[in-house]
């Protein structure tokens, strides 16, 4: 496979004489990513470019040299052409790829030719996430009204807040004060709303021949942050094997329940969701009481946490929860935002969504 | 609801007044999309701030601003506060926010205070669109090898390319060469299995507990990706009512039926994905011999696509079929990739996802 690879390796080196080949780093948070070109042979000179709007646009480049770099050889491969200093650069490419993957995957990333580019934080370290990319980082609001809360006036508002506040008496029960094993465990149902609701419309999207007005995205970027929180909270509590049956069951009743009641009514899905929001933030307060009781012990930040939201390195536990909990302030806005939208009797895509809103 | 605005525009006045309002301004393609900062009062300043890795957290900060724009008064509001200059300042707010969306979603936008920024072009011209960002444009990547093929060599292959070889031919009777009207009614499958995969490898992120190695993002590209061909092809070819029809059952099927292959076997699924795009390729291809053979009308290129493959403004059909004909290309690879990830007994996550492939 080593072989196959190294080959290949040196097919790019004859097919792509003319490209450039570059490197991507990461300079310190918060400040912005850049993508430093490199010419082949020519280290010395490179150009700095904004990414920015041309973020994918880079990737795309970036897969397309990676990808001529590795296809599989075929009849027409010209693997035989390749002299010492392909040698060279196919044992600098196989030790860069062995260094960011592991052994294995520079077989797996050999077969079709997609294999991840090398990404860099500016200290020279490799970028050690595959969940996550630089640009997907940021910084939390930490400003955002945590006390906002939206009075249930119609009864559809009221089934909603005390379906939520009911579903809160068996976790208090079940959890009581373990506050990293409760969020760990509602992250995983956490996760659910945004996706069911993003595919919904998507699906929608494609049926109806109609425009979302963005609000595929802003739902499944809710989705997303949610689980990149359980990443977090995975690293701090492990689930035992009993919380991980309770999950797969719990994930299974949750999808199915949030699944239906989205098809009946998002704007009764959108506002429990909004609802459940907002209990979050009232865990997360109550979990930060703790720490700072000395109740939790304040350990340092997971790594991942460090990276995604861009904290300090020397962050604790307790920087890590009050990021979560700006965060479920932000999707609490953005789901009793929609369900507004639909109490107006208009359709999602009638607003712009709030996407990238954090 | 134009008072209520107006007044919760002041209340964001008298509260922000330390903060910064800013415009964002794309500037032409392909160069990159920069944030101007004005400062309250000197729209002379300006300092431009690279986009790249702080992009979400610009938007934050944005929606942020945006959202203390327009809380609705609580009984802490602090409306009443406003003089004069807040009267001017919602004036421009409201009139911005009126070209922005309309009469209609200035009262949605300001329930819970999500409005959307002002997005210009560099022309000063307003971003149009609320279904895609600046930031998610794209140069399409046009070298990419057409012609590769993945030679079916196991059964569970062969079962793959003779599904899709068979399915052609019904398909090939009913559209027969009204190439336009092809694509777009398949576009509406396209959509789907990215959509499944990717929710189905979240779910199961969220149940075991661990990462995805950003197959979920990969997965979701592809599906916006593809509903983005399909918003495209609808500014070109309208359906008609039976084809609508046609569309909401196709996809009820379709969706289960990958939803259910998916869960079996995501090996044969992507495997299946990957062939249905070599045929795709093959169809766009007719489609472009077509147009150049002036049996299709070369007609200018929708907006929609300009904006979004960052075409130049003189851009024709030709174009835009080109554009998604290599689109395809790179779906026909990331799928056959996770196929032969499958294949070598791996999990996707143990191979970093080629995210951002266009």
């Amino acid at each position: 496979m080593h072989q196959l690879l190294a080959r290949s390796v040196m097919r790019r080196l004859v097919s792509s004489s003319t490209r450039n080949r570059f490197m991507w780093s990461l300079s310190s948070p918060p400040s912005a990513a850049v993508i430093v070109w490199k010419e082949v042979g020519k280290p010395s000179s490179e150009s700095v470019v904004m990414m920015s709007g041309q973020k994918l646009g880079f990737c795309g480049q970036w897969w397309r040299m990676m990808s001529s770099a590795s296809e599989p050889p075929t009849k027409n491969s010209t693997s035989t052409v390749a002299g010492k200093e392909g040698d060279k650069e196919a044992k600098r490419s196989r030790a860069s790829v062995e260094r960011m993957e592991g052994e294995d995957e520079v077989a797996v990333s050999s077969y079709w030719g997609i294999s991840r580019p090398k990404i860099t934080k500016q200290d020279g370290s490799v970028w050690p996430w595959n969940c996550f990319m630089p640009w997907e980082t940021y910084q939390a609001d930490l400003s955002i009204d945590l006390s906002k809360h939206h009075l249930p006036k119609t009864l559809l508002d009221k089934v909603a807040y005390w379906t939520v506040k009911l579903l809160r008496i068996p976790t208090d029960l079940f959890f009581k004060k373990r506050y990293g094993c409760r969020a760990m465990m509602l992250e995983t149902v956490a996760g659910v709303p945004g996706m069911v609701g993003g595919m919904l419309l998507h699906l929608r999207s494609l049926r109806k021949f109609e425009q979302s007005g963005g609000w595929i995205k802003a739902l499944l970027e809710e989705a997303e942050n949610e689980r990149m929180h359980l990443m977090t909270m995975v690293e701090l509590v492990q689930p035992k094997w009993y919380e991980r049956l309770l999950v797969i069951a719990v994930q299974g009743a949750f999808f199915n329940f949030y699944f239906v009641l989205y098809l009946l009514s998002p704007k009764l899905a959108h506002r429990v969701v909004g609802y459940l929001e907002e209990e979050a933030i009232h865990s997360y307060t109550l979990y930060l009481n703790d720490i700072d009781r000395g109740e939790i012990e304040n350990v340092p930040a997971p790594a991942i946490a460090i990276d995604y939201w861009r904290l300090p390195k020397d962050a604790t536990l307790k920087d890590v929860v009050t990021v979560i909990r700006a965060d479920e302030a932000h999707h609490r806005d953005v789901n009793h935002f929609a369900s507004d939208i639909h109490y107006q009797g208009k359709r999602l895509q009638e607003a712009a969504a709030p996407i990238g809103y954090h």
